[in-house]
């Protein structure tokens, strides 16, 4: 290996609700209700290597976007957030598809238990390799005077209703995962549709823990209509 | 390599004014004068990689603590930050002491050059190599109700005085190094001693560019020395 190559193995892998890329919201904290664990490996689950963590109430996570691991990147990529049409830089975004495919997260800290940190806020897939965690400290790491042009702000977010075989539905689910009802307001309201997707009879499917959560997307809003066991559910990523 | 082993490349290397360790400020920011380029390697150098980028006033550089490639770490380290005596778990830390040698900064972006970037506030030794820029965005990387009580506030700096014969010399060098005098201050300012030296007679050195800084600390803070060409400087790494 050459000095400008290195090597780096995983401390641990996230557990989180999201099982496919699609309908993860596109930054960390927008859905406050998508709690995932960060599991740690051996040697790296000692109990004192988080001594003190319980301090910090956010935490760095820098994650392999191992989804990406091989793949070929290109200078210019088409953010969601511009519409498609305008392309930026890759060093400008924080598009997953980079020369080195390194994710970079601010996450709440809820709970430190041992071998492992649970976590609020998350936009991880299931099982992705974290390489490294690091404590927020407020006064290195944000810059009261920064100018950001291309993302001023949060993206603006959709009403979300809930069919009434949903709800009833949601009620069954409801002992098995008490933040559900909330995670689906909070993952759909941001609007997961490709952009340029238009047609209010569309049904979407998003893959929240063992349920696809199926929605269209109208004038009014979102409205949920289904909350169908994976088992039974179409193989999809996206929509059908 | 195994499913848990990622291998990364760089994608540019760091010129800064830090030749070594001793003296770096603990975290980006503190020295503002602190300017230095990433230099992109080829073929990361293409200019499209960094359309729009100039829209963003600070980025995120990942980077390697390249010292430390292939060096043990342990589960709990002493941050100079609380004295050397309590120990903190290595992920409560952002010691240089890691399982993965990963560094992160915040720094500010001046201008993006053909082929660079230049950047003010390092804590970057001189050839750092960078895996990954990715643009500041407050709303996603800033959280404003965060709690770290071990880190609460920067740490407390000293006054900086120039001897005559510092402030001669730093005339001769002002041509080639204008913000020397600024840096300076800055970096002693934050007082790099070793916890617990309490000497002040002892002469220390900070090397910034091709420069030896002598200084002293005493009870009415710093004073700048003498300023030394490397050349005719002992070697040394913090004191003598």
């Amino acid at each position: 290996m050459s000095t400008d190559r290195f090597a780096f193995e995983a401390i641990g892998l996230v557990r989180s609700p999201f099982k496919e890329k699609f309908g993860i919201p596109r930054q960390p904290r927008l859905a406050r209700h998508a709690r995932a664990t960060l599991e740690f490996l051996p040697p790296f689950d000692h109990p004192d290597c988080v001594r003190g963590l319980a301090g910090f109430s956010h935490v760095w996570l820098t994650f392999v976007f191992h989804q990406h691991v091989g793949r070929d990147w290109t200078p210019l990529i088409r953010p969601p957030r511009l519409g498609g049409n305008d392309k930026l830089g890759v060093f400008a975004s924080r598009s997953t598809f980079r020369p080195n495919p390194l994710g970079l997260s601010l996450v709440e800290l809820v709970a430190v238990e041992p071998g492992r940190l649970v976590l609020a806020g998350v936009d991880l897939l299931d099982g992705t390799p974290v390489l490294d965690v690091k404590p927020y400290i407020p006064f290195s790491d944000s810059a009261a005077d920064a100018r950001s042009e291309l993302v001023p702000a949060p993206p603006a977010t959709l009403p979300v209703h809930w069919s009434a075989a949903a709800r009833t539905q949601l009620a069954g689910y409801a002992p098995m995962w008490p933040d559900l009802a909330a995670l689906v307001d909070e993952v759909l309201a941001q609007d997961p549709r490709p952009a340029f997707h238009a047609d209010p009879t569309r049904v979407y499917g998003v893959r929240l823990y063992e349920l696809d959560v199926r929605f269209t997307v109208g004038a009014a809003g979102v409205e949920v209509v289904e909350l169908r066991p994976v088992a039974d559910a179409p193989p999809t990523l996206s929509s059908r």
